[in-house]
């Protein structure tokens, strides 16, 4: 069974300013120091299991991310649409060049520590979307986050191990219902992964967004031949901005065409400081790294970036301190969710090179 | 009457860390960014009314005294022996040179606003030391600080206009006490700043601490001489570390012979970041120069200082944010007292350059 991944590589990761800005997103950058970015670590993962991987992300980030990742087939958007039609496109020239494969599409900037899982839990899901299963790979939630949206599974899918039925998509919760979520057991978080049958996946698109379908497949009929540039002129600016979550998971689910494949794997989607913080304290090497350059005096926590430079703390509690080569930035992990307030308040300043 | 002004330049400044290291202490550093150090600036405040100025320092600054004041008497201490020392040395050559002069001490350390007042004060207390006494120059306190000594004073002396007879001097007293004296209005800030005849002080010296006036004008008689290294070698290790305060000053209220001009001046001894903060503050460039560099994200009262870099702070309120060339240190107003504890701690380090 062939299996195609698709990596759709966009957002800001305003959360992580400076770190991440407009002109090297997060997806781009090296936050865990380990020598890797994000989208190279992304593209580490899936070579193994994958026949192709095909990222697609915008003009003003090709020539980076052809830089980082050379191996990978690039598809550039002309402008952000969201994520269905960077998957429905991508999946759609996938199917013209290789026929009815799996395909999975997989966020380029969140960080996965346990890689033999991730690769369990694609194999189990490429034989759910064998089946016919537009099929998630949903985390195993360790705290009541209120920062992601949830899967609600129900009973595990016949002749399929490890795989449940999905009953429902769940928006991001109050942290009552996140609570409530977490008891229960029954709760996945929802981590953008999605595998399918390229046929089950445009055929659900045709079901429940008809217009995107034949706006994609048209682009997708010329796509390799002369023509590329006329068609995606022509019908990807008309395309919905809609998430694939919104545009097929949801409406499918509720239909009992979804299923996901609950996993542990040290997934997280580094969001903000807080997070970061988390992936760098059960990660020696980068923790090493990190002690390294950072003194304490009377506090602890402190989450420091540096250009070579050591980084006294005095007394601040869980300091986050990023120096960059054009701006300094100074936070507390209980601000990490404020952070994406730096970036717009620059964006209206005479400081808007900095965002 | 003529008046010399000594300047003791000594002391780390450890809780201005980094801006003020072993290797850059506090009296040479612009804190303000005004362009002139703070030994510049108390140079440029006596220039206009003392006949000489000498600053006595350490070897290891002699060099960048001269450089920084250069049209100034410099007085090089073999070792760090404190205030009583150095000022008693300065004394006796100023005497051998130009006979029963009053002499003024002032710290190489500190800021005053109101130059005017300053030069006022300095006037009303050479009178007084004239009269014989040895005359401070007393801070009128502005909020109970338990930061500095405190003076305490009683009855005016007769003829004299502006100068309060001194009882006594207080340490550093706890809250209470410190709120108890503002209450009073009978108590200054004892800003280390001793006006009095060259023959008085040298005479209450010889009183109280006898060996050290020998020893000191031993010195002081082949100062001049080609003996003058040989002299240095033999009596200056052997002076007894003691500050002024205790030597002379304190004995001397008992014995009725203290006198203090009160007067408000916009002083402050810049002794930590809180205060520095407060000085830049009240000082309408120094504050326009700090908040061009600065952007607070829902939070108030940054203070810092960076290589031309642009410092965000997101919800950290009085926040203090250092970059040097070679190390960046974060810390709150709150935590002021505690910044010394870095240097301390770096010490032992192999970061020890960092001090």
């Amino acid at each position: 069974m062939q299996f195609h991944a698709i990596i759709p590589a966009g957002g800001a990761g305003t959360r992580l300013w400076p770190l991440s800005r407009r002109t090297c997103p997060k997806f781009l950058a090296d936050l865990t120091g380990c020598g890797r970015t994000l989208l190279q670590q992304t593209v580490d993962r899936l070579q193994p299991i994958a026949q192709t991987i095909t990222v697609v992300t915008g003009e003003a980030h090709a020539s980076a991310v052809r830089e980082q990742v050379p191996d990978v087939e690039v598809l550039v958007e002309p402008s952000a649409r969201d994520s269905m039609a960077a998957i429905g496109l991508a999946a759609a020239v996938i199917r013209q060049r290789h026929g009815d494969v799996v395909v999975g599409s997989f966020a380029a900037d969140h960080l996965i520590s346990d890689v033999a899982a991730f690769h369990r839990a694609v194999r189990d899901a490429c034989a759910a979307a064998d089946q016919g299963y537009v099929t998630t790979i949903g985390i195993t939630p360790d705290s009541p986050a209120t920062g992601f949206g949830y899967i609600r599974a129900s009973e595990p899918i016949a002749g399929l191990a490890r795989v449940l039925r999905v009953q429902a998509f769940a928006e991001k919760p109050d942290a009552q219902t996140a609570r409530e979520y977490l008891a229960s057991g029954n709760y996945r978080w929802n981590a953008g992964m999605f595998v399918a049958r390229s046929r089950v996946l445009l055929d659900a698109l045709a079901r429940f967004e008809p217009q995107m379908a034949a706006d994609v497949e048209a682009i997708a009929v010329q796509y390799d031949s002369a023509e590329r540039e006329a068609v995606m002129g022509q019908y990807w600016p008309r395309l919905k901005r809609i998430a694939i979550d919104h545009a097929i998971a949801e409406p499918l689910a509720a239909a009992g065409g979804v299923a996901v494949v609950p996993v542990e794997m040290g997934w997280s989607d580094v969001g903000d400081f807080a997070s970061l913080r988390d992936v760098i304290m059960h990660d020696a090497a980068a923790a090493q790294q990190m002690s390294d350059s950072v003194i304490e005096v009377g506090c602890s926590g402190t989450l420091a970036y540096s250009q070579g430079k050591p980084v006294v703390v005095v007394g601040v509690d869980d300091a986050v301190v990023v120096e960059m080569d054009d701006v300094i930035m100074v936070t507390t992990r209980r601000n990490a969710q404020n952070v994406k307030q730096a970036p717009e308040l620059l964006s209206n300043s005479d400081l808007q090179f900095l965002c």
